[in-house]
């Protein structure tokens, strides 16, 4: 948890900035400009406020940074969830990203103007699916001039995202994330991995999987017990977290070959492990693939939010 | 557990025959036409015995059908796994199921003649892979005159197996079962599947997932997601453990199209609920299937290698 002090915010602040997830929040306070003058980041994300403590980690973090009673919040993430703070209706694809701001919710509770923000829902562009946090990176992303591309972000459920004209055209969830926790950690592979998880992007297990699973007829359920058969049959097999990891994120980019263009750069935006990986499956692919910083998007995408739903605040800060 | 009588097996018994699965124990006293004596089944599969237990268990079961001391013992599965009693080592793809009783095992610490069939693995003739019981239920398949054909045996680690002349010419081993109790209890798709588990092949859910795998395109890690945002969006979705067990079953049918030739009846051994659910799948898939018993197959190729192995001993029994 960081605070860079209670005097430096007040002055010039615009409003503040929240990013509520599942696990964590982070609470950034801006200036007019967008500038960070606070930051606050916990482990308090939706499933830690479950019982409806919202608004006192909220104006925890805000008193904190010194924040005025009165500066406006906008939020995105799991508290406009069903099972969040209030619900924020889902915006449906094709979802026009400038434009979020328009569904934005405000919770009851609290005294000053807070607006969360709605996630994005899919019904006819592909299978259903639903994203909430990861539309307001996108929002970001085009706050910075990228209105077309394909985005990828990697996670327990990595998204995929097609922006066309700095709307969603259409997005997949793929659960690489949470396949190789409970494969890794509870299948019968856990008794060819063990506790050995630590793997990089440059370890053959990793390529090795990667390239099996972007091959020609690979079906991921029907592979995977070759990693355990492997383990068992002895010989050089390469080191099963990593083959295991390489298989799901190389099925992940094989299976966006079915849905999405192909032939463009992939824009990553993660975590630094993560993004390794990824950016290193995509080389394997032969895809390209750029690095954008996952933080300072989710800033932007609330920030031009911000502006729309508090411009005109008679509210002086 | 079932005892048929320790009278009716003493009398004109020429061995016993044992299938001792991960989970499960099972066995027969048969006479020289290997007509059924007497049988047991009990639940001291190999993790119940994996402290050592595997000669105490045997002659308890042995004794309460009334068995000779001398009467010999063949015996299949996790038994001869190298966490087992003692460990059979695999013969190899393509795999003569008639000569398995040629590298079967004898245990120490008893006194009658006890062997343990090997099991089967794959090294060149697909993905690495290994069975342990299920070789002996394919001969039984050929001793029932079944030497060539396409053999599905679903469970938790489903086999697709191609028999050639007698051998075990390839196989895969497909995660299906494990992939369905992590996912249905384990994963963010529980929320949505709840508890209600219990749905038949005639549920609009299941064919609903099976054809969506059958569709081109579909990759499994890449369109569970949806079974989640189906519940979340509302609407008229079918029912989630249907569609995740259509999908999961659609995709491993799918994937047998990579690796076995296509056309061929599917021969299905397994349980009543599974082989009705692989059954409805196989004939959406537009492929036929014949059902066959399990347990008679396993009981067959067991007996086929007792005849070899005992046939000429000089005991009396």
């Amino acid at each position: 948890m960081t605070d860079t002090g209670a005097e430096k915010t007040t002055a010039g602040a615009f409003c503040a900035l929240g990013d509520w997830g599942t696990s964590n929040f982070r609470l950034w306070v801006v200036d007019r400009a967008g500038n960070v003058l606070g930051r606050r980041q916990s482990d308090e994300g939706l499933l830690a406020c479950a019982d409806g403590r919202f608004t006192a980690v909220l104006e925890s973090h805000l008193a904190a940074l010194g924040a005025s009673a009165d500066l406006p919040v906008a939020i995105t993430g799991m508290a406009g969830a069903r099972t969040g703070w209030r619900e924020a209706p889902y915006v449906e694809t094709p979802a026009p990203l400038d434009a979020l701001y328009k569904e934005a919710v405000a919770p009851a509770g609290v005294t000053r103007p807070v607006f969360i923000l709605p996630g994005v829902c899919q019904r006819t562009t592909g299978p259903f699916d639903v994203m909430r946090g990861e539309e307001t990176q996108l929002a970001g992303a085009v706050e910075s001039g990228l209105a077309d591309g394909i985005f990828c972000l990697p996670g327990t459920h990595s998204k995929w995202v097609e922006l066309k004209g700095g709307k969603i055209a259409a997005f997949r969830t793929v659960m690489t994330g949470e396949l190789f926790d409970l494969l890794s950690r509870q299948s019968i592979l856990k008794h060819s991995i063990g506790d050995d998880l630590a793997f990089t992007a440059d370890d053959r297990g990793f390529s090795d999987g990667v390239t099996e699973a972007l091959a020609d007829g690979f079906a991921l359920s029907a592979h995977l017990f070759s990693i355990r058969a492997a383990g068992l049959l002895g010989g050089d097999a390469p080191k099963p977290a990593a083959r295991l990891s390489g298989m799901l994120i190389g099925a992940e980019i094989a299976a966006t070959r079915t849905f999405l263009p192909q032939g463009m750069t992939v824009h990553l935006v993660g975590s630094a492990r993560l993004t390794a990986l990824y950016g290193r499956a995509l080389e394997i692919a032969g895809t390209q693939s750029r690095l954008l910083d996952g933080e300072e998007l989710v800033r932007k995408g609330l920030f031009a939010a911000a502006c729309s739903l508090f411009q005109s605040s008679e509210v002086s800060r």
